[in-house]
């Protein structure tokens, strides 16, 4: 049982668009057990998809296809998926009312151009869309089967969560079963090396990837139930101590999380990084009993007048100094008296820098009760990346600090 | 002149890492005038890829694999693409000593397994990894072409900056163009039956799309450039006064630039947001003329401490009100003195809701010079698209007060 995503439109094959729905599909069909054979992106020319089509013809027994629903002139992916398949189209009243209450709730003109929306697949399921005026449609009558859904993720996930997941369950749910491994502290050729060594299977699939020093091993099976959790049982003997999680999640969820059950309170001063680090933080639900919140110190002023930093500090050193950091994750502690504070204060660029103080510098300020560590610490990239990697720094620091030796 | 792109790995094809390099690759083929055909993710058994291979042959210029290149058993892109294309395999000395020499440098052992790294394809562009162990591989000697690059984003980019786009501009630079226009305060459907009717051009491709209330228009062509220019021109004059920019930007970009120009400082209180506002914001680069930074008041404590909220209008009407929003932005006003405030105060769940104050209420308070506005929305969604739908609709109404009226 395998099913290929094809995602329609040129937003996607120009690199306009991330492709998150290819990513949230495959996601669903996983939990079903459904294997992913082939995820596509193609324009909305229809000869291209068309040719995908009967690529995928005798490969996949479920083609599911987002985007191209729409009411313009370049969305054409029902009108290929009919043609390629024999199928016809018919005018749908139910459809057509729902899109012209759609016009009606939000007060605007119907073109048109919609009502070519409102024309179904023959003998399709049609799956209505709540927040949009194309439906989708569910095809069990060919080989393979296929699944059209809108293309904007606000459209898409609805239908799925409502409609779709049912629809997998009814023809498809079958005996796959999954288990994610997590360590941190050691490097991911080393564990793949160890596992190889150690465990053969024939009917478990186990991969490792790794980013930013946590290695993530899933170990997947379709139907060997037993051999799979036996799998996981060597596994986890041969990196006992390591192990942070049995589930797939971020490196920072499993240090807030650990925070949390630990009750190690925390807050944050930021200047370069302007509150992506407690944005990460507060990503987490429950993190309320450890967050108390932040300040965002942008400027040298603020610095000085929300964090007791020194007005000689400043001048002697710099904003991006060792003792700026310091003396803002103190100031952090005095306002907050939290268990750990962290400050961050550097150059984002792409703009401020020098030869003496170049862009990426950072400095990062740790206070774990009464202990400070400053880090100084140089990244490279873009505006965006540098402040990402410093968020991404501070959760691998902290998971030396907390995960490992807990 | 075209490319597709196959990524190779279970990671994206289950859907657990999203597939970034498909995006980057895309946008840097765009710039070089090639356009992308398809873009494939499959796992990697070597069968699903040689059928992909086959199937792209007599339909692209150049085929761009991502990932299998590592030293791992399932790794099998190289061999792959080699056995496609009947092309063989050396050991490359110059590659295994960059191998050995990482290793040195990073302290850790190699592992009998990296040594399959060390055989290059014969006659094939060796691209060195500064960041990783895996080269990649640029052969021009068969039709279609073949670019074989590392699948981890921090090994690809470097490669790509600093080799590839040389050898793209060698090999396939031509005469594309493309031209954004972006639109506030008209729907898509309307801008693209108002294009439709009026504009008919062979030769220039019209794409739009929407997203929070930006109309994306892209104008692109392979040669025609006048034809470009002109359709450009009729554009321009039917949306006038609702055109925002002539490049693809978010929404929150245009925004803070125009902050910026007009030099509109900004200052920010969040509690269910704690922080994702002030990141949005920072990510632009020159946005310290305009922000100080902010306060992220998380508990009740610390909206009474730090933004003044009076302690009986928090037992009074909660924290998550429209008294405590607007207490919270007149704090943050007396704190900060700029131009425009803005507070949020919500219920970003999954717990904390209740039949009266249900997850996702959120209140926002604006205080633009002396005018204050209390906006009560509910939002839906996971927490963390509660947190991203709160930063976006303040964004759009930013967009209202601020760019359509400009």
């Amino acid at each position: 049982m395998n099913a290929s995503i094809i995602n329609v439109g040129n937003e996607v094959i120009e690199g306009d668009v991330l492709n998150t729905n290819a990513q949230y599909i495959s996601k669903v069909l996983n939990e079903f057990g459904i294997k992913v054979k082939y995820q596509f992106a193609c324009n909305d020319e229809v000869e291209d998809l068309v040719d995908v089509i009967n690529f995928l013809k005798d490969k996949t027994d479920l083609i599911i296809t987002t985007g191209g629903l729409g009411p313009t002139a370049d969305d054409l992916t029902k009108e290929t998926v009919v043609e390629a398949f024999g199928l016809t189209l018919e005018k749908n009243d139910d459809i057509l009312i729902n899109i012209q209450n759609k016009f009606k709730k939000f007060n605007t003109q119907m073109t048109e151009n919609n009502i070519k929306q409102a024309y179904s697949i023959k003998g399709a399921r049609v799956l209505m869309n709540e927040a949009g005026t194309a439906p989708g449609y569910f095809v069990v009558d060919t080989t393979p089967m296929v699944l059209l859904l809108p293309g904007p993720p606000r459209e898409l996930k609805p239908i799925v969560e409502k409609k779709v997941k049912k629809y997998l369950q009814e023809y498809f749910a079958s005996e796959y079963h999954s288990q994610f491994i997590q360590i941190v502290g050691i490097g991911e050729s080393s564990v793949e090396t160890e596992i190889r060594s150690k465990i053969k299977s024939d009917h478990v699939y186990i991969g490792t990837y790794a980013a930013y020093g946590l290695v993530t091993i899933k170990l997947s099976s379709n139907g060997y139930r037993d051999e799979l959790i036996s799998c996981t049982e060597k596994i986890k003997k041969m990196f006992k101590g390591n192990i942070v999680s049995y589930e797939k999640k971020e490196l920072s969820t499993l240090v807030v999380d650990e925070m949390i059950k630990r009750r190690i309170t925390i807050a944050t001063a930021e200047s370069c990084t302007g509150g992506l680090l407690a944005s990460t933080i507060v990503k987490e639900s429950g993190v309320s009993k450890i967050y108390n919140g932040g300040v965002i110190a942008y400027s040298n002023q603020k610095k000085e007048e929300l964090l007791y930093v020194a007005s000689t500090t400043l001048e002697r050193y710099g904003a991006v100094s060792e003792a700026t950091a310091r003396e803002m994750v103190e100031g952090l502690s005095k306002l907050f008296q939290t268990d750990l504070c962290i400050s961050v204060t550097g150059i984002a660029g792409p703009n401020g820098g020098s030869e003496e103080k170049p862009v990426g510098l950072v400095y990062i300020g740790f206070k774990l009760h009464h202990s400070i560590e400053i880090h100084k610490k140089n990244f490279t990239g873009t505006r965006h990346e540098i402040q990402n990697k410093v968020v991404n720094y501070i959760f691998r620091e902290l998971s030396r600090k907390i995960l490992v030796d807990k």
